[in-house]
């Protein structure tokens, strides 16, 4: 039975693990915890960048000796491997860690065990504690482990009636300073931000971040079938990495020095989205910040490959210009893209609403292939 | 100085009001609270239905004898003219009655005046409390009162990407029954509800209102320039009354006994707005709402003739389909028609926002000239 004092120091692992959000991949946000014989906080840690140390060993360097007899909270199940690292769980155990309460399983084949290797070495070890709040900060990572492919966020900003440009293509500004400003912090949460060729030869748009503290900045992506980019877009300067996704007749000669990458056609004559993000996944990209306007956006939701969409809606109507959102394959009402409106908020003028895709109901599996999120000893 | 038990006394009247939307047009609707000369409420009454007693009267009838001596609260200046039932200027000195508080001055050049009649029968008179409250109650009376025409509420429906169907035209259901039990709310509050032949061709609605205890039917109205209309129409069942406007050259001998009216052209090709919004003007209708299609809001928006927005958006996506608003003569970003959002709550999974347009900003008016909504004396 968790304590009051347990679900405090594990709310802190949250928020702390939140910290590493856009600069971790490809390796989880995570964030630890320590608490010393008496229960008081003896040091804290989150982890802040691939081949960095863990959280767990951050927390652990912080606590020193008053990690004997203590306790550990982490917001995802301890890893068990030597990567670029050393297997968290054996720190643990070596530092003399009495307990270990993590919040989330980790659901990798090669990190997971982590739990049994400290059970084995006499740790208490519990499982399951504000697992709803860890796994939302772990969103991105958990699908891109899920699906092997990176979480895709598609944002739009658009007026009340849909159109995120007039009809003679102007479109600066529907959206007001604080929307914008919440589309710096978006990118800064993301590994790769991801535009196509239409939107590029609208807006030429930059797609760096900034305003944001500390943003590691993005990989820069854009879609662009027909190599139409020309050497003098913003998107090539040297502000953040950028990558050209290129179809395969694609003449790339006007572009020397610019990383390209060659993919095959998708359904609807573009380029296929799972490419994209097999590739992107191949290059650490676990989560995508879709930009792109309404004909990319509809292939990515055609692809089934849209698992988050942030809409900022702006009280202005249009009447004419191009729709947030382009042919998706779907026909009848019957087909719609079904989401969930998770949150809503006032961004200034603004209205900013979230909403994720209606889950598929799928049977439910037996014992003894779930795995259970609740308390395991 | 309003005193707590005034301030209270004129919100049990504004409260009060509300209760005759969509019943009391032409007139506007009012709430009355009568104390007696020790401060307890006395009596209350609010304005029912045109030709009705007054919200005074009813509240004088209320307080009997205890009226004397004591204050009357009313959300609109009281009337001075004889008209279906005699001015309340004069019941109110009649009954004896030695304060009245209003909160919200008469624009009407017919009905003003009751202030000055009160003060010179030695009654002390006051004005403004809650001012705001009760003008946003009065909202659509007073707009015809100020424009000469109704006032026009839009509402549309829609996914997230603004369609208000699908590419098949299938829109059954896009919002969810709370919604659709919202917009019946909406219909009740109306004098008129207003669609165009699109609609009445794609979904052959019914319009009148369903689900609202005593609700007042609103007249029925199709935007039908060549009259396309069926007998066998929905909107044309005897659930309420329902009027037609026509074009010059429609031929109408298929509807025998069907309320229609000619209306000139309008600029882009449909009736013209103003027209049939003086139509309605002249038929006593006070409010309106405009559940029309995408053309038919696009007239209402190009005529300056949209007063307040209230937009259902469902979490859902279609990237095809007809969008909530169509051509409005808005070409340019600088054109779009911005507004204020006021409100946004959610209803079931949809979400329901609010808007007014973004006042037009007009040199300030010299003293003389400015209707004061402040104490008089």
């Amino acid at each position: 039975m968790a304590t009051a004092a347990d679900t405090a120091a594990m709310r802190r692992a949250v928020s702390l693990a939140a910290r590493g959000l856009g600069s971790t991949s490809p390796n989880p946000v995570v964030g630890c915890v320590i608490t010393d014989a008496a229960g008081e906080i003896a040091g804290t840690g989150y982890h802040q960048r691939a081949g960095g140390p863990h959280a767990e060993v951050h927390a652990l360097r912080a606590a020193g000796g008053r990690a004997r007899g203590g306790t550990a909270y982490v917001t995802l199940e301890p890893c068990d491997h030597t990567g670029r690292t050393g297997p968290c769980s054996q720190a643990l155990v070596a530092a003399g860690i009495a307990r270990v309460v993590y919040a989330v399983a980790d659901p990798t084949p090669q990190a997971t065990g982590g739990a049994g290797t400290l059970r084995a070495a006499g740790v208490r070890v519990e499982c399951g504690l504000l697992g709803p709040e860890a796994e939302a900060g772990n969103t991105a990572w958990l699908t891109s482990v899920r699906l092997g492919r990176p979480h895709v966020l598609w944002k739009y900003a658009a007026t009340l009636d849909g159109r995120i440009a007039a009809e003679d293509r102007t479109s600066r500004w529907i959206t007001s300073p604080e929307s914008r400003a919440d589309v710096h912090r978006l990118r800064a949460g993301a590994d790769a931000v991801v535009v196509g060729s239409g939107t590029l030869a609208a807006d030429d748009p930059h797609l760096a971040v900034r305003g944001v503290a500390d943003a590691v900045q993005p990989l820069r992506v854009v879609v662009d079938t027909r190599a139409t980019i020309t050497p003098a877009a913003r998107v090539l300067d040297g502000a953040a990495p950028t990558l050209i996704a290129v179809g395969a007749d694609a003449d790339t000669r006007h572009l020397p020095g610019v990383d390209t990458v060659v993919l095959p056609a998708g359904a609807d004559g573009g380029l296929d989205v799972h490419a994209l993000l097999a590739e992107l996944h191949a290059r650490g990209v676990r989560s995508v910040l879709l930009e792109g306007g309404p004909t990319l956006a509809g292939s990515f939701v055609a692809a089934g490959a849209v698992d988050k969409v942030v809409g900022y809606l702006a009280p202005a109507l249009l009447g004419a210009g191009p729709a947030a959102l382009g042919g998706a394959g779907i026909s009848t009402i019957g087909g719609a893209f079904r989401l969930d409106m998770t949150e809503f908020t006032r961004l200034g003028p603004d209205l900013r609403i979230t909403a994720v895709p209606v889950p598929v109901l799928v049977p439910a599996v037996d014992a003894a292939g779930a795995v259970p999120v609740s308390k395991e000893s």
